[in-house]
């Protein structure tokens, strides 16, 4: 939301336009950051799936500036500083000193936030504008949402499996720390 | 994560006490700010799910306080920009001018996103711990999980049912807006 200018939620329709220009201005934010998040981690697979995520991310404006089309409105940005606080926290991970596998698996935790920002921002949009029987706004706001949870699924199999199942980090969990 | 210092992520038990840090923080920082949003609402039941999760976020607090004890550690916060951001984006709801009812729906929005943050940072977190072999902190850190999902359902319940089956806001949706 730009500083100083007081919010109007007069109508669903307004909600539903503030929710949209949330996330327009999120997955933009997105858009620029992921290349160097990209380019920081350690794991190749982690690094694919981020690359993949960035297309689907590119996508998704082109999606929301569709549903703004669809409603007659100029695609609008309204500063989300969630996605900011979110991508600083995304940031000081990358500029962390330490194991870069470690450091692979708290970024995978700060994508997460990301992705449920997202998936909680696409279903509020997608419920307001079911509200208003905006049946094809509905389903374009569906497919963002499936590609959010989809993202958030393989960054936990990520986790779960890839990163940890060949116990390097196993051996740097208790390196280095006499308490556990 | 406090300006200027580098975070230190060379074992899994590092970056387990970041993810509890970051949350002692998140924590904390909401239990400030609930009270106000809960006096902000119009809806009876928002404001009682609100204020009943107010205490159930104080007993997470405590309840994180209780697992840096058990890991023989000092609790300490990571200041989190990510609910700074989520936290300002609520403030902007409260402060918007339009109908009250639209505001609720928005609010619940943005507690949403605040819930969800929260999941996925009792996600990460309760992964380390599996990883670390940290039975009884898996378990606490599980307890919150649960509490965060319900939260979020029972806001999710709330915007379908109770907000909108009234009418009221499907009256609200349409007014002034020509467009639609």
């Amino acid at each position: 939301m730009t500083k100083g200018v007081t919010l109007q939620l007069s109508t669903l329709t307004e909600a539903l336009c503030s929710e949209l220009a949330d996330l327009y201005d999120a997955e933009q934010q997105l858009v620029n950051a992921l290349p160097k998040v990209a380019k920081a981690v350690d794991n190749s697979s982690l690094r694919a799936g981020i690359e993949a995520h960035l297309e689907e991310t590119r996508n998704q404006v082109a999606r929301l500036e569709q549903i703004f089309q669809m409603m007659g409105r100029k695609a609008e940005r309204d500063q989300c500083e969630a996605m900011q606080g979110l991508l600083e926290e995304a940031d000081e991970v990358i500029a962390a000193s330490g194991d870069r596998q470690v450091k692979d698996a708290v970024l995978i935790g700060a994508l997460q936030r990301v992705e449920h920002y997202e998936i909680a921002g696409y279903g509020t949009a997608r419920a307001f504008a079911e509200q208003l029987d905006l049946d094809d706004v509905v389903d374009l706001l569906q497919e963002s949402l499936d590609e959010e949870s989809s993202a958030d699924r393989k960054l936990t199999i990520l986790a779960k499996g890839g990163l940890f199942s060949s116990g390097v980090n196993a051996q740097a969990s208790h390196a280095g720390d006499p308490r556990l």
